[in-house]
């Protein structure tokens, strides 16, 4: 049944109850007599990592003393740079002043962090201060991107991809009910595999208004080449349709391959008339908990009516939300204001790129089929014929590893598990011990690790540990 | 036209351009073919504080060496005591050490403040730390609130009120268009005037599903009253309506006052079964800029079918956003955990309340009929006969003061104007001599001041200063 025509029933169900309603009770605890938001009834299960939490609680209550290492969620583990800390900590304390008190900042940012991140993330890509609005995070754009688009679009998404985009336009009730795969009705999955080199073939892909794009991409790990997003602003242009770009892990495209994998969208002509970026300090400088990223929208990308995208994205910002912590925005412009700033967050960001490359090497020496690690945090293996949930808890029973099953990330994933790089050295070191201990027939076609101890495998890893990686 | 017809009119209108809609070329830049949310558009005019900025910015081009005075946005000016501000620094500055570090937090929230909210916030009242979710603010949670109930919900407010409800459900689809009044087609506004003791006569108040109610009220700083409360719980029980209440300015009731009247309305018996709470540390701790609140969701609030609110919500907190910043956090539990800290922010909100007093005496010495003030940071002032954006800039013409037009809060406002508490003492003292020097031929029935120089003046105001206000 078409969203509308669901919202039109619950309509009437709802139009004549008024003036009259008497509180419901069927047995039980008192209800009210409001009905639930059926575009919330549409969400399947939990949200991935919810339903992960939940899998490793259980998992500690079988092996109470299981040292559970976490490859999971892509959450940061290595302390920020005291340059960024510091900025942070002088903000709050002459918080206490009254001259360095401030109330409200602008809804949309500070100027002088807009200023940076135009002016650094965005060289010579035309990219204004007023074009950048500095949030509380890329997933809570996301949410208010979905938000301005409303539910009358129809939305793209690569197959995988983050759960976020699907399930903030679910809420906003741009898509019916799931089918038995778990793909919801109205939505276009790109299949991203493999196969196609993890870009769509854009000739079977239906026209849609929203075409939202991770590169690098969550879970895949793979960066699309300069080639593919020219394809895909091209797509955009010919279509009419608006790209949501989320770069959020751009700060892992290697400078060696970054001539050929652009960082931002904006590196591509003509993006600036239908795409949006989204990104984030979270992955970039280990702001997960301090809770800061941004949105750019540039002035030229317009509805079909001539107004400005923009326009409606402010009033968004303005009225759903308030801005960004100003602590959180100092050390925003701490890490992008200085050379210093900028060398120790990048410092940081080189230590998650080479555990990605150990995680790399690690399941490559199983014999496993592994893609992404190169410029991105992420790796991504293949079980062929395997159900993801099914190695995930493989994995997480016979090594105490948690992974994340790559079908959470879509129908497109089954088959495949993520792996973060997103701990702590000597935690990706010891994971990648135990996982190449495991006997090759318990994990599918997993091959023995030609190491036979522990200590063979540690001298073996930890030479990641010292060598440089470009 | 009904919402969902027009939703219904606009699929039709996209679905036959799938796969073949050219970019729209109507002369000048190139448009996308992507249609404007509806919803969008219906909102009206810009929102209430950015169109105040662009007047302030018009009357600083006119008198550029004006001193400007903001008795206008409900902005913060304090400075926070350094109780506070010293845990945010000692947060930030551990988290450049690894065991000080922490990535992602619950989406919920850091467990030992949502403890410290229910235990100091909600004594006695059944709050469980669980049904506590700690935000960026309230007007974000009232955003999110919003996704939650979707848009088939009919919703009413207070005539005149803070403007994010309506804003928010307009943007959510819950609306028609506004009317030349102002009013949307699908809420139902219930007048609150001097004349109604600002509660509304509940018998000709139509069935909604969702009932927002800020008390002690932004604009008309009226705090209602236990027995209003209980009437209001007691509809919203017979109705089988959700209530929102927001406390955001509920550390502004005074210890003399609050027998009579709630901080909370969980301080009204069986108000768990029909109630969310909203509540920030904005305006208690001169947060504004810090970003932090929470929602209350308690268990036994259940949809008509029996599902809980609250697992919905949590559904929305976890897709929608991701945590308050892990800083401001820590502030808050600084502000809450220790005698200290609640002694030092309570100090701060005495500032303000104080300055309340002063705007209350000022007005009604000038023979204005003066509401609000005693248990809020909002005086609320009749110009009979007069609209309010004209008595706003009659003010900031011939004072330089900034206060806020009462329409901006919905059509109920018409004829106020709201004066806000929220500045240094000093600047409160200069707008009240200055408001105070007008002659009464300028603004409506303005009464002159009875003094007849600043010396005088002042030091009649300096009196409040020294005054202990219980």
């Amino acid at each position: 049944m078409p969203v509308n025509m669901i919202s039109k029933l619950l309509e009437k169900a709802v139009l004549p109850a008024l003036d009259v309603a008497p509180p419901v009770k069927i047995g039980g605890p008192r209800r009210t007599s409001v009905l639930r938001n059926p575009n919330m009834e549409k969400l399947q299960k939990g949200y991935l990592f919810p339903e992960i939490s939940i899998k490793r609680e259980e998992h500690l209550k079988k092996y109470p003393d299981a040292k559970v290492i976490s490859l999971g969620i892509g959450d940061t583990t290595e302390p920020i740079p005291s340059i960024v800390t510091s900025a942070m900590a002088e903000y709050a304390l002459a918080l206490s002043t009254p001259e360095g008190y401030q109330g409200y900042g602008p809804e949309q940012g500070h100027k002088n962090l807009r200023k940076e991140i135009a002016d650094k993330v965005y060289p010579d890509m035309g990219i204004k201060e007023s074009e950048v609005f500095i949030s509380d995070g890329a997933q809570c754009d996301i949410a208010r991107l979905q938000t301005l688009f409303g539910p009358n679009v129809i939305i793209a998404v690569q197959d995988p991809t983050f759960p976020g985009y699907v399930d903030n336009g679910v809420i906003m009730g741009q898509t019916g009910k799931a089918d038995d795969g778990g793909r919801y009705a109205g939505i276009e999955y790109m299949r991203c595999a493999p196969e196609n080199a993890f870009f769509p073939d854009l000739s079977r892909v239906r026209r849609t208004d929203v075409i939202f794009f991770c590169s690098p991409n969550n879970p895949t790990g793979h960066a699309a080449s300069r080639e593919q997003l020219r394809q895909l602003v091209e797509l955009a242009r010919r279509n009419g349709s608006i790209i949501v770009f989320d770069s959020a892990y751009s700060s892992y495209i290697s400078s060696s391959s970054s001539s050929s994998t652009p960082r931002s969208i904006y590196e591509i002509p003509g993006a600036r008339e239908v795409a949006i970026e989204v990104s984030s300090f979270s992955k970039f400088a280990g702001f997960t908990g301090v809770r800061l990223g941004w949105a750019v929208v540039p002035d030229e990308l317009l509805y079909s009516d001539g107004v400005p995208v923009a326009r409606d994205f402010d009033r968004v910002v303005c009225t759903c939300f308030n801005g960004a912590s100003g602590i959180a925005q100092a050390g925003g412009v701490a890490c992008l204001s200085t050379e210093e700033g900028r060398g120790a967050v990048a410092r940081v960001v080189g230590v998650y790129r080479e555990n990605a490359r150990v995680l790399v090497e690690t399941f490559r020496s199983l014999g496993k089929e592994v893609h992404g690690g190169g410029d991105a945090p992420y790796v991504w293996v293949r079980f062929p014929g395997r159900r993801s949930w099914d190695v995930f808890a493989e994995i997480l029973e016979k090594t105490h590893v948690i992974t994340v099953p790559g079908s959470g990330f879509g129908p497109g994933g089954e088959g495949f598990i993520r792996v973060s790089a997103f701990n702590s050295r000597d935690k990706v070191l010891e994971a990648a011990e135990k996982v190449g201990m495991i006997p090759a027939t318990t994990i599918g076609s997993l091959k023995l690790l030609k190491y036979d101890g522990l200590t063979e495998t540690r001298s073996a890893t930890t030479e990641f540990h010292k060598r440089d990686i470009t």
